[in-house]
Order: C-alpha cells, then sequence, then structure tokens
C-alpha cells in the first residue's frame, strides 16, 4: 500500500467515513457522489480516492467497520454465566448500542442491496457472528431450563427486531429516559423467552 | 381535473405505481429519475407528468395508498371480542399482509426521509391510526385482566418491530412455511403481553 498516513491523512480518512455516512444515510447510497463526498469532506474528488477506489469500498468498509465495532463492543461487555443475566446484559446493550448510532444502524440495514455480491457475504458473515451470540445465550437458557423457547433462531431475529426497532420511535428529548426504555424492552424479552 | 380517464391511462397509472415502487426499492428514491420510471413503463417522460405532477407525489401515492389499504385489509378482518383472540387474529394478519409486499413495506420505512413535511405528516397519521388499532386491543386486554403491559404504546412498537422483521430473514423457500412462521410469532407475541 502507497504510504498516505500521516497527520494530515490520519484526519482526513475518519472523515470521509463520516461524510459518507451522513450522506448515504440522508439520500441513500445510489443517489450520493464520490463528488458529493469530497465536497462534504472539503477535499478535491481525486483526493478521495487516495483513501478509498471507490464508492462501493466506501459503502463496504461502512458497514464492517460498524460491525466489527459492534462485535468489539458487545465481546467487551460482561457476559454473566447466567443466561438470565446474560440475556439482560445483551439486551440492554443492544439498545444502547444502536440507539447511539441511528445513521451506522440504519446504513447497515437499508443498503444491503447496494452491496457487490462478495462484500454482501461478509458482511452478513459479521452480523451472523453477532446473532450467534444471542443464539447462544437463548440455547443455554433452554438447555438450563430458564427459557421456553420454540425456535431458538427465530426468537433470535424477533428479539434483535424488536429491539433494534427503538430507533424508530426513540428520541432523547422524549418522557422516557434510554435506561428506562431499556428497562421495558428488557421486561419483554424476559418474558418473550419464559411466559 | 382533466380528463385523463380511460382504458389506456387506466392500464398506465398502476404500471407506473407498479414501476417506481420497484425502482424506489432497488435504488432509493433520490437515486431513480423520473426518465428511468419513464423508460420502465414503456412511455415518454412527458406521458408519465398526465400521470403525476412530480417524483415526490409519486411517493406519496405509494406510501399512502400501501397504508390505506393495509388500513382497509386490516378492517376487513374478523376482530373477535375477545382481546387474546384479537391479538392473534391481528398478528397473524400482520405478518402475512407484510411478508406478501416486501418492496412496499421497505419504501414505507426507508423513504420516509424524503418526504415533504406535510406528506411525512400525512403518512405518519396512518401509520399511527394503524398502530392505534393494536394499542386499543392491548388495552383492552389490559382492563380485561389478560394482559400485563407497563407501557403500551412501547408495547406497540415492539409487537410491530418484532412482526415486520419477518421481512428481513423469511423466504417461501426456506424450511418454514409463512403459517408455520406465524404460529411462532404468535406464541411470542402471547408470551411478550401475558409471561
Amino acid at each position: 500500500m502507497a504510504r498516505t498516513a500521516g497527520s494530515h491523512s490520519a484526519l482526513t480518512a475518519p472523515r470521509i467515513r463520516e461524510a459518507a455516512q451522513e450522506l448515504f444515510a440522508r439520500h441513500g447510497y445510489a443517489a450520493v457522489s464520490m463528488r458529493q463526498i469530497a465536497a462534504e469532506v472539503g477535499v478535491q474528488v481525486g483526493a478521495l480516492y487516495n483513501y478509498t477506489p471507490d464508492k462501493q469500498s466506501l459503502l463496504f468498509d461502512l458497514m464492517t467497520a460498524h460491525l466489527d465495532a459492534l462485535l468489539a463492543a458487545q465481546a467487551a461487555e460482561d457476559r454473566p454465566a447466567d443466561p438470565m443475566q446474560a440475556l439482560e446484559a445483551f439486551a440492554r446493550f443492544h439498545i444502547r448500542y444502536h440507539a447511539e448510532r441511528p445513521d451506522a444502524v440504519f446504513i447497515a440495514y437499508m443498503e444491503l442491496r447496494n452491496l457487490t455480491p462478495d462484500n454482501f457475504a461478509t458482511v452478513e458473515t459479521l452480523r451472523h457472528r453477532y446473532e450467534d451470540r444471542l443464539s447462544a445465550i437463548l440455547s443455554a437458557g433452554q438447555a438450563a431450563g430458564a427459557f421456553r423457547i420454540a425456535e431458538p433462531r427465530i426468537a433470535t431475529m424477533a428479539i434483535i427486531a424488536m429491539l433494534t426497532g427503538v430507533n424508530t420511535w426513540f428520541r432523547q428529548s422524549g418522557r422516557l429516559s434510554l435506561s428506562e426504555v431499556e428497562d421495558v424492552y428488557w421486561d419483554m424479552t424476559r418474558r418473550l423467552v419464559t411466559g
């Protein structure tokens, strides 16, 4: 790889990602040009190509960076041995992490259609790795007799969709704090696997 | 309004909607031009303007038509007096109706950002009208002592997100039929409000 590192580059790469993320979230990937991204960052479009070969790579980088960071953050959380406590930790983490990153989450779901087949496969693998962690908690709870789940994989998808749905309506300025919202969703998640 | 009705118009208006829906779902609203929609339908772009004043109106028409049809279809369903049976009917209807219309559902969620403020307000009113029906069932069940729900409005959002999530993973060719998937989700929904 060409030597592009240094203080200028180190500053610009995150700014490119940030600009691309904001523009993709606002207008959609297909509607945003490399020229617009360069203008948003305040560089010439030619300079953009020092950091990324094309727009597809930029989208792929954003999605994999989001999922890598999600996996790392979740791995850094406490993982209680007790399945009920582990599920609570997962549910609360998921809500908090996603509510704080609405643009990245929006893109990660919405722009799957715009990934090349190879890039899509890589992104799906990362996403499955995250889902597998919840499935493992559900299976452990099932094995321990703490949970009653007919279809662990479907329960995984259902819980993730329910929790991520917070992003469609939650506003910091609303009646409930995020921590209160966490409480309500944790209560529903617990019932869903035990009730 | 100008007289544009007749057999030709009657055929073309749904075809325009269908073409716009497919193109918006595939590429995103902002990336699709009126010219592309005209080409997909097989008419000149000028002819398109006989049917719709602009692309925004087309998006707004698609979203309101989807929500109007959803409200009408749900109203035509049985509405059992018993809250548990009413909730089951709602949950099964929701899954079935949305799973059969992935493009319309995708657009209705994803392109909210591209509506003008007035159009957004109208679409939100229709969506709330649908959510209110589920909230009414939950409140009736709560009042009758059949459900235990801490926050009926949040439970409404949680259940709708969970059920709509079927669209992100369900494939007709998969291991489970849609009717089996309905069974699993109904079981989870029931537990969520009673467990």
